[in-house]
């Protein structure tokens, strides 16, 4: 029986490593535009995810310009202020505590969209799960923050923006769907664990609570 | 001014080598068990993913029972058939001779889903893209992927199938929204390129197609 061999165990380390220190950075980017070479890998590497019917639907939009990041930094607020509304007390506290972005600080911010209702890849696969189609932008985005963390290139997402406002300031037409914002820079470190983890956000939930055998298990709130 | 180092060539080197020769495989499974070890290695690099307000949304069903399988088969064939009438044609001919999942074949099937309404996370970042949540899901597959390329193990995600009648096969309540449904298993190897792109169901776009730098630029179908 032949098998494909696998990589070695160095090369193996290295990927299980990428995993394991991948980090939503929110805070720590320096000052330093990525060169020209490191960002177009990670745009590559973004390039070559996987995608329904091979339709390669991920569109990039790398914004540098600081006016138009002040801009998002704007929309960002307005985000944060109004779903800080659903705290009170001491998750108040917490939540007003935290740094959830890095959209001024780093030097490159990448928007990513998805053109879900291309004729591309002919609609192969897209017929009973058409999410698909945005689903592929998301493993695009997956393969960037792994090879962004070997280059030592920290990647956080902003989710906190109001999805119309980004897209009427980037000027992204309607049939794109707006998929994520992040920012992007060399930073001065990487934390060990999540940040939510370390200031006591969320828990860790184990990886028996989240996996089950030929009969779906459902657990208690991991 | 300091920076995280990044890592070594040889490791970089690993991660872009697993990017690139990732594929989405649907034949050469082999007919051997993964190891109790692998398996959770592969399960605990999903499990390590991103996820929005760390709230860790992913739920890993493995399926390896037989008889689950072929019903899971029966699904897809349905579904095969009803997404074939969209075509005509030599497009027809080439659809009826793709093999589009290997669903008996891989040893180990993997329902991936996603807790998307949970509180874990306390609802951080998803009040304007609750998407996010699924989004998170993707991610952890991505991770998965990548992963088991590294260890041999090829991974095909089928999304030709009716999510209802998946769901209630597979006895998923209805709080969790089903993401995916992969094979997985050992393989003989690891076609060079992405076989809708050797057998010419889709042409490979340019990455100069998909990158726009500030403001967004529309490409023709790239």
């Amino acid at each position: 029986m032949m098998l494909d061999p696998g990589y070695s165990e160095e090369e193996r380390r290295a990927i299980y490593r990428a995993i394991g220190e991948r980090r939503d950075v929110r805070s720590g980017f320096v000052d330093r535009a990525l060169p020209k070479d490191v960002l177009e890998r990670l745009l590559a590497s973004a390039h070559r995810a996987p995608s329904v019917g091979f339709m390669q639907p991920s569109r990039f939009l790398v914004v540098r310009d600081p006016a138009i990041r002040r801009a998002v930094h704007d929309i960002f607020e307005l985000a944060r202020a109004e779903a800080a509304q659903q705290y009170r007390g001491a998750r108040r506290e917490l939540y007003d505590s935290l740094k959830l972005e890095g959209i001024l600080e780093a030097p490159q911010n990448l928007c990513v969209v998805c053109d879900a209702d291309s004729r591309r890849g002919h609609g192969l696969g897209r017929a009973s799960m058409p999410e698909t189609a945005m689903y592929s932008t998301v493993c695009a985005i997956q393969n960037l923050w792994l090879a962004a963390r070997s280059e030592g290139v920290g990647v956080g997402w902003v989710s906190i923006l109001d999805p119309a406002r980004l897209r009427a300031l980037l000027r992204i037409p309607e049939r794109y769907v707006l998929i994520a914002y992040l920012c992007l820079g060399y930073v001065s470190h990487f934390a060990a664990e999540p940040e939510l983890e370390q200031l006591g956000w969320e828990k860790r939930a184990t990886l028996e609570s989240v996996v089950s055998y030929d009969r779906f298990s459902e657990t208690e709130e991991p």
